[in-house]
């Protein structure tokens, strides 16, 4: 079965479960609720709500899960349980018994596990090569839209690691693969996006024709008394990646072509963050996914992490349970939380942008186990 | 006793109460508790609930507190209700009794109430004459931010209308006002515009420090790697406004101060849509707001409609009971909402761009009259 084809399966299979990040999350309710939605409902009453809310469940129903989970997995290890009742962290130890014996598939988040910025991080192309030779399939996740598949394969080459534009899940290839399941072409639509080139890439290679992104760098429209923004009324659907030449012409012509002619909303991701440079947290595509669900009020369909998209489609495509998918990532919030809302087992990596400190002093979102880095995957 | 310092009083009243929009909303049960939180929770879900939440209240608590209201405020023609629970919309018949009588002041809000685009509507200026002839106060309220309240006097007297300052409300004041009223200014610290030239006008009445705004209309960060942007250390506060020149130089300033410096976000308004022009619904204050919120995960404090603070303002100013004060507008989740969630009456008028059949189709907003036109103010 070809690439394309399972993904249509799996989405068209989430999709008549009327997939949406947030249906989603609420219908997981062995994971804390309000973090799903921690995009949205932010005021401190819902948080003082969610907090409590959150307590709760920790210390009966999530606990249970994890000690249920770390039986059926064979772990070494079963997850204790401190005195005050919260779970207590699992650093990886005999990654052979804990993890690999368990796992057929790795999801490996790229920023803070396989480099840090233009780095590679020490014992990635070892590990790697390890990984394979025990027989696993190694994927990359991205939630970074601006580039494609092939974008990709570049940077990785540029790293010493090869790496084919099939092992890699960048959310501009997720966005098109989405279309693609909802048979978009055949509609004879076109998509306007918000994005930059990697957006572009992926849906010329589908065929599916688009507006907008890096042509409508410096368009500004025509706001004088009876002016209006005139849209092509053949878009149907718009496509919101992270943008750095964001403007107020991309916002109208999104809200017109959503408000007006119903095009759908689809997000590659709502990071609030993302990493452009090591020296600073720079605003994410949720600012561009926020400015348009602003001004339409209307929710995206996301098709990034933290949604299942992509473990769907590689449950589907190689027939195995979701226990032996394991996501590997730097960030609780986005990696971690994206295994375990769904279904997966999850791993973090103090490589990245979370310290062991920030991961001790929070219960929200509980990895399988946490390590310095994936060098720790192979047994010593 | 001056403007500032009475609005001072009010906002510091406010602020004791630990305001901000969503948690007003959350102070008032009579009303339909969804309607606070639209734009911030529009999962189908939640929606389903607060659909249900809805539909309870208004048959009982509501209809009955609509009867109570027209009693005390002697109207001749008490609430109906119709046969399956629903109120009943009130035509404005006899304004001497129904309205005017009890009423001491008179919140108007601008575009469609007193003109429509670049055009009075007509029986205005009779209206305003006859209005303050038996001693009634007018203001003028806008979540229009692009012009200062000297900005709008322009606009007044291009129409031949005779308004002071004093008498405007725009949320570009609100802003302003609301940041003398927590002694900004003596923290020496600055305002980070995200916004047009209102906002800088009324800073600058009152003296506050700002950078930004449309001086940062063609600004791009360096993104290389290594790169930061650089923001002033003494920015303690955001102000977003609308802004046809936001771009992600604007995002990532704010964020940057946001999360960084802990500079407070606040909001003009957020309203999804504004009228720039007459031909188009074009992308309102709830993008540059949603954009912000989106990256830095902060609510932000809203000062424009339907917050509580040009209300509690008046009130405080001329010691009357919000029971006196009568908001006038054309929208019913702006205007209407504004008086009803705060205390006041409020009347629908049918010359902007909420039609008779929008305002019969819903029991979400319900004013206490509607009207044609404020020409229906005066007697016959």
């Amino acid at each position: 079965m070809s690439q394309g084809s399972a993904f249509v399966q799996s989405v068209q299979c989430a999709l008549r479960s009327k997939f949406t990040v947030l249906h989603t999350s609420a219908t997981h309710s062995a994971y804390p609720r309000h973090l799903s939605d921690a995009n949205s409902c932010r005021t401190s009453q819902n948080k003082s709500f969610a907090l409590k809310a959150r307590r709760r469940p920790l210390s009966i129903a999530y606990v249970n899960a994890q000690l249920t989970m770390s039986t059926t997995t064979g772990s070494a290890q079963p997850t204790t349980v401190a005195e005050n009742g919260t779970a207590v962290f699992r650093k990886l130890q005999d990654p052979e018994q804990e993890l690999l014996n368990s796992t057929s598939v790795f999801l490996f988040d790229c920023d803070g596990v396989i480099w840090l910025g233009d780095k590679l991080i020490a014992g990635v192309p070892e590990t790697l090569d390890y990984l394979r030779s025990i027989g696993k399939r190694c994927f990359f996740v991205t939630n970074n839209s601006t580039k494609s598949r092939a974008g990709y394969v570049k940077k990785f080459t540029s790293l010493g690691l090869k790496i084919s534009p099939e092992e890699i899940f960048s959310s501009s290839f997720a966005a098109a693969a989405y279309l693609e399941s909802k048979n978009f072409k055949a509609t004879g639509k076109k998509v306007y996006i918000i994005g930059e080139v990697g957006i572009e890439e992926e849906l010329d290679l589908l065929g599916i024709p688009h507006i907008g992104g890096p042509a409508d760098k410096d368009k500004q429209p025509r706001m004088g008394p009876g002016d209006k923004l005139e849209v092509d009324p053949m878009v149907g659907a718009v496509v919101v990646g992270f943008d750095r030449y964001f403007n107020y012409y991309k916002a109208q012509y999104a809200n017109v072509c959503i408000r007006e002619l119903k095009a759908e909303f689809i997000a590659t991701n709502t990071d609030a963050v993302t990493h452009l440079t090591d020296a600073q947290e720079w605003a994410g595509n949720g600012t561009m996914v926020g400015a348009i669900r602003g001004c339409t009020q209307v929710e995206p369909t996301v098709v990034g992490k933290p949604s299942p998209l992509m473990i769907d489609y590689l449950a589907n495509k190689f027939h195995i349970p979701k226990s032996e998918i394991c996501v590997v990532g730097d960030r609780l919030d986005t990696d971690v939380l994206f295994g375990k809302r769904n279904g997966t087992r999850a791993v973090l990596c103090l490589s990245g942008v979370t310290t062991k400190e920030r991961l001790f002093s929070q219960d929200e979102v509980i990895p399988d186990f946490y390590c310095e880095s994936i060098a720790d995957f192979r047994p010593r």
